[in-house]
């Protein structure tokens, strides 16, 4: 017989027929939130047992390229190394206008303030940093190199309310991959801290009373329930849901589009759990999807278009921002165009299956090779070069750096089909909770024992066009530990 | 003391200190959905209690224009007299692409199948529809005229994949207002059947047991908690949550972009008590959003462009749907570009702040006075006008008919502006229902003794962009009565 036990229907204490196992602190999830959570609540003094339903640590964290976006306080010692004073409040402008228009001030204002903290907490762990800068615009590191640009700090609107610095911080790991390198940092000292981890550990149900104060979970191992209580309280780390259709096809339809999703379990279960419990699911649209069309950075100078011979946004923000507003467009056919004064072939064009669709000697030609509408492209790229050859976009407001007229033959458009080329993506919808990771009601009222944290939250990247790489680890790790600081002290 | 009960929590069995009232079938929401189920529960036999929070029936449905979306079965009578012979197929095809990427075939499939019986049902209600046609495009009738295009039944996409016809019918009302006169209607028809009607009594929670099974509620009316037994069921229709700008920010924030709710209650009480025992919300970012911006119909020859002089969408489709590319869009200025040969100043100019925002001898002088990018108006237009001169809209497939070059001097632009103008909207997302109404859990199973319809599900009208008028009614009144047939057999 199967277990009756479902994600969807706490467990009410009536029903718990033993304890198989007492804890203070039960964290659901072993990523970069449940255990950052974990070596704080043990750091903490709490006695800590940490489930995971894979038979290895790391979730979809470790998938990552390990990038942590830090800042303020006048800068990391690499930060300012490369010369950036990184101010506090600049952070905090960029984070909140990054959150959209529901950004979660009182996150971002923590974070901000405590991100240069976050840095030496991290070193503390064990994940080293070389003291190094990327200047040009990449997409993650293929060195063992730290800071990069990883947002749109230095694009319209960002610019005009936040000094722009680069923040994107990469473990010193040759190649890609500082997400599994990050992962065994954090790992390592989830064991040196006495935790209790148990993998192959799958949580049903949490368990709760009839006022839905949640006691603990069911969880199911070597095909056995077993009921953890968990005097403390609980931590939800169990990722987002990109990994389940019906999720997707319910809440965000639009990511569908997307033809690669980064999750490993992220089958929604960690939301699911805690809206079971009445747990407020927010923004459950929202997403992150990128394509990299950058490097070479050149090719920012370039424009992108829809199938309709349109600009959809300034072509010098983050690769994702841009990537989203090609979501959210209608059409499936999309095009870089670009001159012979600066193409080059895309770095990542193998990989995410960017190719040439069209080349010729007048914008008419590529136009045509396109089956564009006749006249689209080319006065959308007159009307780009007329503004361009006077440093201006009045229409996206790219930044006069990246603005040249495209006027030297050759002319070339790079395929970036949204139904053809890699287009990743991964949630940011989830439950609504407050900096101290407690999990609040639709009410706004926190449902006692409950806290969560990571992408099974809706946190610092609330919204697909705000994303920024580093975001996402920085929200899990730092609101991670919050979360494990405060159960503690339940 | 205030009640402690919540509309995010259900009150449990064991927490009712007694009943005050018992029937079978409590239905929370006077509104067209509510009425629907109450009469047809009581039809079938059930003891019905109504509870209304206003001091009148009607609800939101009641400020409406009373279109209900109808056809299929060769057409209604009205449908047939005005020359269209409505197949079942196409009204359901039809139905399918207005509910997105995620319409909910069963609905969809079940309207179109019974869509004529229920015109039928309205009829023996007591509504009564003139048998006259309005061929002109317009919002609704000012006189007491039925039948209307209503939708975007002749426009692209939807051309292509249903045969169009007008199916938006009004009842025989003098003026603006058949809402209030449909609902006046089937407001007598529910006095008529017996059915116990409260108002001034406002729900405060659900009751149910431990494993969620609905049981009754919690009322609140004349100061004092009501514990109401629900013997078969509690039906929830109490409408969307358009005057809840918290769940607007939380869900569907580019709603408040929109400056006219149309809403009575509709502050999420139905979705939220759905969710209290484990109902599914989905789609919860998707609105209605319109400005009448025609009729003259001949409005629909000019182009609707953004403040970076770039088309949205065809013109040609129905206005709720031209205004939601208008939503999406990340600028607030909108224009309307139209040429002497055909200008007239909208008809709902004055109620929705339409003005004109510049006039000019050429494209070029507007331009200029609407402070756009040099070049962006007029290649728009220059591209636009050199296609039309063909008969063609490649970009949007903006029909034959409506295409003219925009050339005769005077050119006018009308200002759309979404800070300026009336931008109506209600929401669409909302609870997760079968077409019986039962309610269902983010697993897809029905929560026992729960039941919804109208604008507290996710239904007919599912997302903003396919939105047609009469969706919203069909959808309440059609499935308010499924819900009320299905609870009574309980």
């Amino acid at each position: 017989m199967s277990a009756p036990y479902s994600r969807h229907r706490p467990c009410r204490l009536s029903q718990v027929p033993r304890w198989d196992l007492e804890t203070e602190v039960l964290i659901v999830g072993f990523g970069a939130a449940g255990a950052s959570a974990a070596i704080e609540a043990a750091g903490a003094g709490a006695q800590v047992c940490l489930l995971e339903a894979a038979s290895g640590h790391g979730g979809t964290s470790a998938l990552s390229g390990g990038e942590i976006y830090l800042g303020g306080n006048g800068g990391t010692p690499i930060q300012r190394e490369a010369g950036f004073s990184d101010d506090t409040e600049d952070l905090y402008q960029y984070l909140l206008l990054a959150g959209g228009s529901d950004a979660d001030a009182a996150k971002c204002r923590l974070y901000a303030d405590n991100s240069l903290k976050h840095f030496e907490w991290l070193q503390a762990q064990g994940v080293v940093y070389k003291n190094s800068f990327i200047a040009t615009r990449i997409i993650e590191p293929f060195t063992d190199d730290c800071l990069i640009w990883s947002g749109s700090e230095e694009a319209w609107p960002f610019i005009d309310k936040a000094r722009p610095c680069p923040r994107g911080h990469t473990p010193q790991w040759m190649g890609l991959g500082g997400g599994k390198y990050l992962m065994d940092r954090l790992a390592e000292r989830v064991q040196a801290s006495g935790v209790d981890v148990q993998y192959d550990c799958r949580v049903q149900a949490l368990i709760a009373d009839d006022d839905n104060r949640v006691l603990g979970v069911v969880a199911r191992r070597n095909n056995e329930d077993r009921f953890i209580r968990a005097r403390k309280g609980v931590v939800l780390c169990a990722g987002g849901f990109i990994m389940n259709k019906a999720m997707l096809q319910q809440h965000a339809p639009k990511l569908l589009r997307a033809n690669t999703p980064i999750g490993t379990v992220d089958d929604g279960s960690g939301i699911q759990l805690g809206q079971s419990v009445g747990g407020n699911a927010i923004h459950m649209n929202e997403g992150f999807v990128t394509i990299p069309w950058y490097p070479p950075q050149d090719l920012i100078k370039g424009i992108i278009i829809n199938e309709r011979g349109q600009r959809l946004i300034n072509e010098d923000c983050y690769h994702g921002r841009v990537s989203q507003a090609i979501l959210q467009d209608e059409g499936t056919r999309f095009f870089l165009l670009a001159d012979s004064s600066f193409f080059a072939e895309p770095e990542w064009g193998p990989f995410a299956k960017i190719g040439i669709a069209a080349a010729g000697e007048s914008w008419e030609e590529v136009e045509r090779e396109l089956e564009l509408p006749q006249g689209a492209l080319q006065t959308t790229v007159q009307v780009y070069n007329q503004h361009a050859a006077r440093g201006e976009d009045p229409l996206f407001h790219k930044q006069a750096r990246w603005l040249t007229p495209l006027v030297k033959p050759p002319f070339v458009a790079l395929d970036l089909r949204i139904d053809h080329c890699i287009y990743s993506s991964f949630t940011l919808g989830g439950l609504h909770t407050r900096p101290t990771g407690e999990v609040l009601d639709a009410a706004g009222e926190a449902i006692p024992g409950l806290y969560a944290a990571g992408r099974t939250t809706s946190g610092l990247p609330r919204v697909g066009a705000g994303y920024s790489s580093g975001l996402s680890l920085a929200d899990a790790t730092f609101f991670g530990r919050q979360a494990g600081l405060r159960v503690a002290k339940a």
